[in-house]
C-alpha cells in the first residue's frame, strides 16, 4: 500500500507539493516499526552516521529540531548529544522515492562517532591491499 | 560477537591497518543476511540512494568494481545499471564503527533514481508549511 502511495508521486513535477502528514503516513517502517536514517553534515557533506527512527523519534526530530533517534540497543529515545553534547540541528530532512529511507542534513556539535571522530565511517577498505585503513584517532571521552 | 569486533578496534590509531578478511566476517548482517549500503557521489557528495548488499553481493561489489546490491522485493542480485545503463563505478568504501552499515562512494553514470532523478532523496520536508517538496522532474525510461 504505502509503496503504491511512493509510486503514485513520481509523475508529480519539480515543486509540488504535498501535505507532510499524507507522506508520513504513509512512510515504510519495518516489521519493528523502524526506519533507517542518514544523517549528513550540511556543511562537509560527510555522512556521519546511520541509525533509526520510530514514527515518534521522527516526529520528535520535527517539532525540537534536533535529531533524535531510536535506539536499537537501549530501546529507548536516543536524543544525539544528550549526554556528549555532540547534539545535531537539523536543517534539512528528506525522504526517498520508495519512502523507506530518510536522510538528514544536520549541523554537527563535535564529532559524530561515539568513539570521538568525526564520522563513524572510518574503517576505509583498501581493496588492492585487502586490508582496512583505520581513519582517525579516538578521543578521550 | 561482532560487535565485540568493533568495540576492539576503536582504539586503534589512525592508519593503522588489518586484513579486510577478519572484518568482512564480522560485519553484522541482519535476520535476513542484509546490510544497509549508503551510496554517495564521489564528485558531488549528494547521498543518491540507499540500499542492502548480502555478503555475496558485497564481494562481487569489490571484485567487480562497480555496485551490485541484492533487492530485497525481487529476491535477487542487482546490479545496479545492468537495464538502465545507470552503473555505479565504485571509488571507496568504508564500514561504520558497529559494522552494520557500509557508505560506497561511486562514480554515478546518469541518474542514480529509478524515476530520472539525480537523487533517490527527491522528497523534500518544508517543515514551516508542513509539506513536502517535488525535487526534479522524472524522466521518461
Amino acid at each position: 500500500m504505502s509503496k503504491m502511495f511512493f509510486q503514485r508521486l513520481e509523475s508529480n513535477a519539480h515543486n509540488h507539493r504535498l501535505p507532510l502528514a499524507e507522506v508520513m503516513e504513509n512512510l515504510c517502517f519495518n516489521e519493528n516499526g523502524l526506519i533507517p536514517v542518514i544523517t549528513q553534515d550540511c556543511s562537509t557533506k560527510a555522512v556521519l552516521m546511520q541509525a533509526w527512527m520510530n514514527r515518534e523519534a521522527l516526529d520528535k526530530t520535527l517539532y525540537t529540531g534536533h535529531m533524535i533517534y531510536w535506539s536499537r540497543s537501549r530501546h529507548c529515545f536516543w536524543e544525539k548529544g544528550a549526554t556528549s553534547g555532540h547534539t545535531q540541528k537539523l536543517i534539512s530532512i528528506s525522504f526517498d522515492c520508495d519512502g523507506d529511507v530518510i536522510l538528514c542534513q544536520v549541523e554537527q556539535k563535535g564529532a559524530a562517532c561515539h568513539t570521538g571522530r568525526p564520522s563513524c565511517f572510518y574503517l576505509e577498505v583498501e581493496p588492492e591491499q585487502q586490508q582496512v585503513r583505520i581513519i582517525g584517532d579516538a578521543q578521550q571521552p
